[in-house]
């Protein structure tokens, strides 16, 4: 089953368009143990969300040790929740390989983030995995995104550029963007470039976007293939023993409101 | 002792620009270990050159064991040796504080590559780092490259925005770049704008990037600062046993005729 399936099934089997970001910080932690941490979170909320996107730097801060509870951790979530692999990697060729491999054939996740600087033979390894999915960065949600993703070349700026490559190079039709909450009106030409791709778009909660417009210019035609991603908010819900029954809570909200403004999207 | 001391001291004892790419491909390597291979390379050549880069993709592609591999190599390279790790990341400022976290305390190099596109915030938690180096990625040595990095805005392409930005951020004087070597040009061009920065320079070799232009237009007013990196054309000079010899002596012609042509430059 290719990706896009596999999401889909998960969202109307959820009833959801909530991704839940597991980025496990020992600095905001209630218990000590990554493994049991993310295991309690998964176990608290794996009827709610439509994938969960595990963001690799947290785990490699961990040293060796972190990669094995990544990679045991992948196995553990129930088979029919996909899992994006947010790597956000960029290599030639030869190299952006060996990255695939580690990331769908080793660690085994059903979608990766990567980053375009670098131009098609950097993606293609990763989008000749036909059964998985390739999130292309395109307009990020952070401050220091303007820099470079907004520079206008003969009157388009580099994001948009971006989404019209991405959809060029769409052949497998596995290809998906990377476009922040926290820029509601390039979400919202993004989705008007590229109306049928999935679109993953984090920012949302700790990093200030709006729910409403995120969800309102994310969807597609049918109210669907906008991955609304959150992590902080919903995994330090609690900094006490009910960490995990306060991320369901916090979950099943933001899985409702995404709904709401999905019916009115429409 | 930071990166920049810490290179010219290894360049200028080894009388070499010449980097090595500890990068083990299993379908290449003449032995089937690769921390005996990586072991027996570093022996053969640590008195050749100014670096060494290991990509982290051929370590991740290996799985956990091959993280475990990384970083035990990291630690038996020569201590005088600056060790460049090849990791071309990206994140927000959050998320970037973790990969820096990993690739400067955890697997302990001394510089590290990172990828421009997520802008300001994604290179800040890097350069935060004083004594370790930060290559930006400005024009690579893929063909692929010319899709974005060649993007012309305000009449400057892309990389020339990225190599002045570079300039602007370098606060604490430990930014590099990473131009390849197959864009003599380009190179030539970006070696204009920070005249001092240190240089990676992949390219030559299997790449096919012409090594008296790369040298010519890389290196600094002094002749120095311009680290070429050669990886496949090394590693696998040989498919028999003596394939560290055979890496040794390629090491020693390229390390030698970097030289040529640096004196040459002057």
């Amino acid at each position: 089953m290719n990706f896009t399936d596999k999401l889909l099934d998960a969202s109307r089997k959820n009833k959801s368009w909530l991704c839940i970001g597991l980025d496990p910080d020992p600095e905001l932690m209630p218990v000590a143990d990554v493994l049991q941490f993310n295991e309690a979170i998964i176990e608290a909320t794996s009827d709610l969300v439509c994938a969960y996107k595990p963001n690799l730097a947290f785990y490699e801060a961990l040293g060796t040790e972190g990669l094995a509870i990544l990679e045991r951790m992948v196995k553990e979530i129930p088979g029919n929740i996909p899992v994006i692999g947010d790597a956000k990697r960029s290599d030639i060729g030869n190299t952006a390989r060996a990255y695939a491999k580690a990331l769908f054939s080793v660690l085994g996740f059903d979608a990766a983030t990567v980053n375009p600087y670098l131009g098609y033979d950097s993606v293609e390894p990763f989008i000749s995995y036909e059964d998985k999915e390739v999130f292309i960065l395109c307009r990020t949600s952070n401050k220091g995104a303007t820099d470079f993703q907004n520079l206008r070349s003969d009157g388009l700026p580099l994001y948009e550029i971006v989404a019209r490559k991405a959809r060029e190079w769409n052949i497998h039709g596995n290809i998906g963007l990377v476009v922040g909450a926290t820029y509601p009106e390039e979400l919202k030409k993004v989705r008007s470039i590229c109306p049928e791709m999935p679109l993953l778009i984090p920012g949302i909660g700790a990093q200030g976007g709006d729910l409403a417009s995120a969800v309102g210019y994310g969807v597609d035609a049918r109210g669907e293939k906008a991955i609304i991603n959150v992590s902080r908010q919903i995994l330090y819900a609690s900094k006490e023993k009910d960490f995990a029954q306060a991320a369901r809570n916090v979950a099943e909200k933001i899985r409702n409101q995404v709904n709401d403004y999905r019916s009115k999207a429409r």
